[in-house]
């Protein structure tokens, strides 16, 4: 037993997706999220910066004596996981993108997988080493979706909204036109517009959750090593780095259900005990 | 004569139109840009980290040993305004809210004013405040445009494009219902969709550019004051938070020209020059 939170970081919100399915398939633990909401969005800047932010985030959750980092953020995973890895010795690390590509060579009966994501997420080129190393993908084909997330924070998720539709096919595009059965949603944003995409895809293709593929993964490996908690319902501790002013609203749109639980505003630049972790 | 440079900044790129506007005018001018582009977009934060980003922004320029200050975003004109004239005794700062304000009192008949911006810049208040001094306004009709930035920033700003013509229609329609016959386009990305807004409000509405409203008064008052700078044409500097990498393609979207200058990237939370004159 380890009665430590786990921890989950996302650029802003969307890792929430995350927490939610860990929450229903590890109603004990305890988790702790940071969301740097203060920086949002992080799929359309440098590698470089993306580093910096990433590693910045991870310091946080280790100073919040955490049994397990949850990188719930794609471009982070894709572009940062490296960098991300290299700060601890002592607890696991998950990434999306590994989970998410076991998933999707599963589901594929024709090996060819799609993959949508950011520009930094496709840029890095993470999904197309991690499906090629599960000897499964005949073809991948990766599509760069920048406009998905300012659609989803800006509430736009019907498909019946011809703003939704013609962007969700305009990227699908290329995906459809390939013959792809499986598709990774390589961004916690995209299973909100899961409706859209189902249509534009048709009914035959499976796809594939990012976020809740990793919550899996790490629920079956917790349970496994006995490091799951205590007996007792979990509680959870939301930080982000702008204002948590109108945060429990827009939280609840990820989590599907009520925010319960502490919600507190941090900065990462300025806290000693992040700078510690840096070697600052 | 005062040969130190202009100082202009925005959250990102868009500043850039009001740097376009100053070397049309005042072509001998030094000018050094900064595009905050590793924090970008300013405008969906708190008015509280729009203050400490806009901050450090000034503080940057300051460092720069600039002439004047020029708000180019809208959002932390609009948001950030008190905080960023309090740093410095010594040189004038601009904002974008009152020249286009003043600019939309002059193209009025009927005394209903329309306002695009942020989210922030329409929380803020402060275009109605501006507008209210000018004693023109019978009525403010204002409204936030969440989605219209990165429509820009993709690349779709096409009339004929029907996301962007949905979506542009949608916004502008309570403007269009009130009858308004100038609209301020208020934030520096917008003009680069005049075309499609163009459309959306009919022939008979004037839409003024803020940015551009802002260095015409620059102009103006340096002209008259004789703070102009030498007879030698000016040199740019342009520095971004983020990689440079891309910069000058995107840079040349805005500036409608291609781009001459030294570009580099700075820190602006660890600058020891910047901590110095935030006082820290």
């Amino acid at each position: 037993m380890d009665s430590r939170p786990i921890g989950v970081f996302d650029s802003g919100l969307g890792g929430l997706t995350a927490v939610k399915k860990l929450i229903q398939l590890l109603p004990n633990e305890d988790i702790v999220y940071l969301g740097d909401t203060g920086r949002v969005p992080y799929g359309s800047r440098s590698r470089e910066t993306i580093v910096k932010y990433a590693r910045e985030d991870t310091a946080f959750l280790l100073s919040q004596n955490v049994k397990a980092v949850v990188v719930a953020c794609n471009t982070a995973s894709a572009a940062a996981w490296r960098e991300i890895c290299a700060m601890s010795q002592e607890i696991p690390f998950y990434n999306v993108v590994t989970p998410a590509s076991l998933a999707a060579a599963s589901a594929t009966q024709n090996g060819k997988i799609g993959v949508i994501g950011t520009v930094a997420t496709v840029r890095s080129g993470a999904y197309e080493r991690a499906l090629a190393l599960t000897g499964k993908a005949r073809a991948v084909i990766q599509v760069a979706a920048p406009l998905l997330v300012p659609l989803v924070e800006n509430g736009r998720t019907s498909p019946d909204d011809v703003v939704v539709s013609t962007i969700v096919r305009e990227y699908v595009e290329p995906i459809v036109r390939a013959g792809a059965d499986a598709v990774i949603l390589g961004c916690t944003h995209y299973p909100l517009l899961r409706a859209a995409l189902a249509r534009a895809f048709g009914g035959d293709v499976a796809l594939i959750d990012s976020a809740a593929c990793t919550a899996e993964t790490l629920a079956r490996d917790f349970t496994a090593n006995g490091q799951t908690g205590s007996a007792l319902p979990g509680t959870r501790r939301y930080f982000v780095t702008d204002s948590t002013e109108g945060f429990s609203e827009m939280a609840s749109r990820f989590l599907e259900s009520d925010l319960t639980g502490e919600i507190a505003q941090i900065s990462l630049e300025e806290a000693p005990e992040i700078k510690h972790k840096l070697g600052g």
